[in-house]
């Protein structure tokens, strides 16, 4: 029951890494949409691996087969199903794991979940890899919310290992803006800092190592009054769904932590008038959200992916058969950064957490 | 639908902060539990109002009533049901707050949400008092997994304003060193800042201002293999429940935020045996969770909540019936710091938490 | 996790027969509605007991006490609770059930459930008592659709005992009949069978016996285009929480299980123009759902209410500690047949399955 | 969301009849579990259509792909997803259906409910068809309580149009005989009536017309205790998945509608020894359930099917354009009597229902 989610929108992801597909069903999209299937395409390609040396060398190209929910192209309202076949698989890579688990991944809390019998190749439903389905479901959303309510989500790498971005400007994120980020491979406010990057991240591949990093998302035109008190709030709903994102260690809205070093004199954002009449605050440290509602200010909030666990560099860990402490050289294929292809993820877990409260607020249409 | 959580235990919260009456039914909580009565009361004055200057001067016994669920003081396995009457209430200092909305608090988006209906009292609904229902919730969950399995939940106050407590040792943290922590006003790990602690609020409060801080709360004896991959996984779990609790803007999970500055070689944590020969691992940075599922090791994470933003002196705000900007000055009774009180909050939310995944783990009786 | 039911619109029952108190918590319920509180009254009477000699002789006044989600009357959008104090226990009636369980009674599946801890004077948590909170539940669910939607939902006793009344007209409900039937004690459409079902249950209760009953339920001007095909069609959202109700045994909708003996070229519902141009059907026999979704004419269904397994007869049983039979007889106060009761409690149920599938439609205000 | 069902086990159907493929994700099926292929592939075949003249011409072979949540055989615990491609579409046959709906079917709530742009042909995700991935999770489901807890699911066709089959008897159904009825084209406690159903059928279908039926399903082994009073009760459980199943308009549990006309005392069942030195009851008119919870009798329960709406015979209808009436012939190819093909979906709909009541009581392993 952990791989479902939602309440008016109810996505069912299946799959494992190595097995023979990944896909996912949506139950309560709207009928009469026509998805830009090239969008769609590009938000796959967005998250897609082997596209650059930034990331892992497995190719995959990642089609969705659409199986049901559309006719001539438009959604019928009838559950969507969509299947991606996998198809670059090394799965000699991964014997050995179930006795000598990798550090920091799943390899030894699968096997005692679900008593030795998960499949471990790859990281089976654990991998990453089991975003894909997450992103399509999400540029769905995306490009619904976009279509019907001119919503707009995007999103940035705020930190990639030791090097910061700038931050959106939290009163004035801009569409164009967003749009624009969703184009590049290695999305920055601050775009001088790309060779940086590249070299650090490329610096902790030669090194066998892995770096952590921070994504920056914004949604803008999502509208005021979006939301209720306690556990529907706008931010339970998306940490809830974010948090099924490997490597997620934690999530933050507005100011986040450093609202802590604050005084509340600083830090609320008070009320005005906007340009175009419409009532909005002068700051925007609340990150578009006021008691789990949305104000009409652009929602902003950061995700921190740990750094990939899967390096290559030898590493201390347990025989858990001998008890005895080994080696363990992992020499599969992995993404130095993760968090270079979090992007499209992160904004997929917005759209379809804010698809589903539009569907709460407003019925199964969306009207 | 916004006020019930859970899959096996259901909590189902209810009231007003200037209503008559606050509570919560608890929905599949196991028969045949005896709960310390006594414990549950501690755990309720931890969070009640009134108790110290650092607090809101609002007096509350918050004694629950038990409607439901117990039979000589035994749980029947029906719903629980507990109500809590207000008592103490000034309800004419909230006049106004609907075309003067207070900065940072949820006045203006509730009435967006609810039509102009919500009761804006005190926050109605909104309010932090609507944490003392969770409370119960929370200390009787809490109850039950100490006496039915051993785990213990404590927190300390990992950052108050400025100035900063230590961190919990996250492989090493005692079931003594937490309950020491329940039994404290002020919970934190290096006693001595406590003088600076009281100072540094109390100038707040004097200032008619207010601070934010941050609690770190720890698990231990969750045992391992509980959790699933994705959406159900314990990070997430924790997540949903506890952004339902006002104030609280970003959660993390071990290393947190700081993972995005870490490699991947400096924060891997290896397996090891412990001197219990169970399999643990040397190090914690996942704080307790890898695959979103228990690894045995302490549960570790951090919740910040944001300054009070019902602070005393003069803001600016809008008038959103004449359009024009209006200074308000808020003379109500509030707590210079929440998260002075939020400790035991945030441990109930993991608490219930917990138990929901115990109940999904073992069955309905947790047996 | 068993009381609690919906999804826009979830009730959590709460209470245990002859424990302190039973309620119910609402949430989702829109904001900015002012009920008609007499109407709410009339019909928590329709249901309560000790009205006349043709019910149990408990005398409950069942006055719901309002503890959230009103403010002047008007409900506010958050969670409504209520709670009805038991007043009227005669607890001694029920020891020694624990060993020898009633017939036709939950006595034994309670206790296997519940490791012997539920509480079992009165049923507890499985006695009909607890409909009465459903019942208030049902009726605000009631008022909103009639006042906002125009729609009405009303029923009759199909059949007592041996005793059959006439079916409603399929095609042909009136609201002005449904409004005459929730105002008489026993609800018939052929009115010249009262004598005899006084009679019939006057003996019954005489014979220290008790009869059976079947409720026939319609509602009308619901509108079309409301459900959703498989498992949240309108059939199955009424039969989950109409089954929740204590007694009930079987529901059909339309012909039920006499389409079994037809033909399809006989019970076709034929598509027309009614007189106001809107598109109906020639017959009903669907009882006003296809596919799973209302097609405008009047939703029909029956349910059937086993005789009150509670009776004073001396009937055989088993001492569950001595493993012999022994005879039992019951003292407690009965109703000599529930379905007579049951007509308030069914249009509850449809009230609120209706109302959760309109807030799924048309979004949380029911817009 | 109206395809997803299942609180520890949850199913999610797509797919529609003249689509790509239909197929369910299954999720939270239980690690560590080797189906009986050939079983499952005996199942489907029950259900499948094309097998003899009694059902509709169209030509299946519903082999399903599996493409998730099984590695060698076994069971992952991840979720289980399977495909099965439609192949045998005749779609010219379902042009004109939206302006000209066929009575007694979804073609015109369909249309409503999603505003004109459902899949109509052979009935889209309404169809019949749908009821292959039911089958599928349901003979998963029945083998699992067969191997792991010894429960058999059995049915026969307890009346077939104007013929009726013996019952089971309440007391003594046996697993061989369930086993039995599963392996025959047309279950039938008394199989002399054969002959007689078959004419019928083929009569029915050289009208061109079709007739409804009665399914009564028997589950045993089910062991007491499981199951919620309320909403999580069997019945109510059992009920909300099987009105998902397209033609299904009535469900009763033990002596069902006939208890209207029964007194108490004639249908109490009272508690005795068995042979085995289980508690049990002289008589079973409650289906093995009291209070929503199993007694350890067997489960019993009817549902009856409608008519198969689609028939060929000349029918008058509406044209919604011009609001005049017209003639419709139909020339699909159907099921002159649906009721045919459903014992083996019932069965799959107990199957699921009493899994995912066995994970909720006793874990997600079951155990």
């Amino acid at each position: 029951m952990g791989s479902t989610w939602g309440n008016q929108l109810k996505i069912s992801i299946y799959g494992e890494s190595h097995g023979k597909a990944i896909g996912v069903v949506i139950d309560g999209f709207p009928a009469g949409f026509r998805p830009d299937m090239n969008f769609i395409s590009r938000e796959m390609k967005r998250r897609a691996p082997g596209t650059s040396k930034l990331t892992t060398s497995r190719k995959e190209e990642d089609l969705p087969e659409l199986l049901s929910g559309f006719y001539d192209g438009i959604t019928t309202g009838a559950p969507i199903c969509i299947t991606i076949y996998n198809q670059d698989m090394h799965s000699k890579d991964y014997e050995g794991l179930r006795t000598v688990p990798r550090p920091g991944h799943s390899d030894y809390t699968g096997q005692l979940r679900y008593r030795g019998y998960n499949d471990i190749r790859g990281g089976g439903h654990f991998s990453g890899r089991l975003t894909a389905p997450l992103v399509f479901a999400g540029a769905l959303c995306k490009d619904f919310l976009k279509q019907s309510r001119k919503i707009t989500i995007g999103s940035h790498l705020y930190q990639v290992g030791s090097i910061a971005d700038l931050p959106f400007d939290p009163t004035s994120v801009k569409a164009a803006q967003l749009e624009k980020l969703q184009g590049e491979t290695v999305p920055l406010l601050d775009e001088t800092l790309l060779p940086q990057i590249i070299e650090q991240v490329d610096s902790a591949r030669m090194e066998l190592d892995s770096l952590g990093g921070i994504v920056e998302c914004a949604i803008i035109g999502a509208g005021e009054g979006i939301g209720s008190p306690m556990f529907q709030n706008v931010e339970s709903r998306i940490a809830s769904l974010l948090y099924g994102v490997p490597a997620v260690k934690g999530i933050e809205f507005g100011l986040g932590f450093d609202f802590a070093g604050k005084k509340g004199s600083e830090v609320n954002d008070c009320f005005m008038l906007q340009e175009d009449q419409k009532i909005g605050t002068k700051t925007n440290y609340n990150g578009g959200i006021l008691g789990g509602i949305t104000t009409g200010m652009p929602i902003l909030f950061k995700t921190v992916f740990k750094p990939t666990p899967s390096i290559s560099r030898k590493q201390d860990t347990l025989n858990i058969k001998t008890g005895l402490e080994e080696n363990l050289e992992i020499h599969g294929r992995h993404d130095p950064c993760i968090a270079l292809r979090a992007p499209v993820v992160v904004e997929a877990a917005a759209a379809v957490a804010m698809m589903d409260l539009y569907l709460e607020a407003y019925g199964y249409d969306a009207g």
